[in-house]
């Protein structure tokens, strides 16, 4: 094996606690007073639909980015925000680019790139995974994403288009995610799979999903014992 | 200004140099005895003319990688290496993975990285230049090759294409490039221009390209004075 390609949302960063944070300081700031994690539900609940909304063609290729304002627009009526000015709306949209790591993540990354190549391989854009990179010191080799094969993942083009620019077989590379769905679409493009459990994702008190006993190639609490089980 | 896009052989890799180095090693192992500086400029002088039926259209998509391979082929007739095993000249056309920072690149760019986002942009193939930055440690945000665009430097696609997937308008953009044919086009397209001399860049002995004053936004010797002249 040569290459570890990692899903980013919810396996890489906390993208649950990083906006509630962000969006409770924005509320105060603005004088609104709502339910902010209520409100990191419904951002994220949205961005599935969304982009089958792409992947059925109902909505032309639009970035994460451009996906996220579309939803958050919605929000802003919900949840008190509609008055504010277009460009503090903008403002709000880039807390997707400054999501921080998980704790392991940084520490857990630097081992694994010791020994493979390490890429993203995120439904986020460019952009936003390079900003989110720089800020958070994430140390990967490359930066591939949806966008550069105009599929969002589970599309099987996602998953081989980055083997294919990795210049790699299928097998020669693993999806890490702690998302289910995800890994299985990139095992049956020919990609092992890593699972790395992610309890918090959702918030404390959810269950991990359900995963079969030697359903995936590895199965790690966290980047460390991913990386233990990788060698790195 | 924003982000800083590179032109990665010759401005950041001394390509010359480390080929000649290896292939003088390679010709020793397998015994043969040959001009290995005629056989390093030979093969970048087939470089552009191969681009060129790509853009023309004359030959289909092909990476960086394969163009190489198809200079080589016909190079080995030239300089005795026919008779060995392909295996071989594919590990020798990966010499283009392992080419060497010029000296003042590693720290020019970390420094740079710390204002700005800092990209490749190479008509190297995607996993060319993700090889090549983890062996030379060169620190990208991120890395961006014509590949993904299939479009070659000089076409417009390629600068503007790299604007695009950082999120950012072209005047917010530098190409930083020792070449200046390659400068004079990103300009056309509305990018700012860093003018990098390598005059070692053919070897020794060569004058640099012409440039006219005040043609391009910043002239620097190196890295590190670009970074001076960058506030960075």
């Amino acid at each position: 094996m040569k290459a570890l390609a990692f899903d980013v949302f919810g396996t890489v960063v906390d993208w649950r606690g990083s906006i509630i944070r962000e969006a409770t300081a924005f509320g105060k700031k603005h004088g609104i007073d709502a339910d902010w994690a209520r409100f990191a539900d419904a951002w994220r609940a949205g961005y599935r639909p969304a982009m089958q909304k792409v992947r059925s063609g109902e909505l032309p290729w639009l970035t994460i980015d451009a996906l996220h304002r579309l939803i958050l627009d919605d929000l802003a009526v919900v949840f008190g925000l509609r008055g504010l000015p277009g460009s503090e709306l903008d403002q709000l949209n880039r807390v997707w680019h400054r999501l921080d790591p998980w704790p392991d993540a940084v520490p857990g990354l630097t081992r694994l790139k010791s020994r493979y190549v390490i890429t993203t391989l995120s439904n986020g854009n460019v952009s936003l995974l390079t900003n989110m990179a720089k800020r958070a010191g994430l140390p990967w080799d490359c930066v591939v994403s949806a966008e550069l094969f105009r599929h969002y993942k589970p599309d099987p083009e996602a998953y081989v288009g980055t083997a294919d620019l990795l210049d790699v077989a299928p097998h020669e590379m693993m999806l890490v995610a702690c998302h289910p769905d995800d890994l299985r679409a990139a095992r049956a493009t020919g990609c092992r799979t890593g699972y790395v459990e992610r309890p918090l994702e959702l918030g404390a008190g959810h269950s991990s999903p359900r995963v079969e006993a030697g359903e995936f190639d590895v199965v790690a609490r966290d980047f460390l014992e991913l990386a233990d089980r990788l060698g790195a």
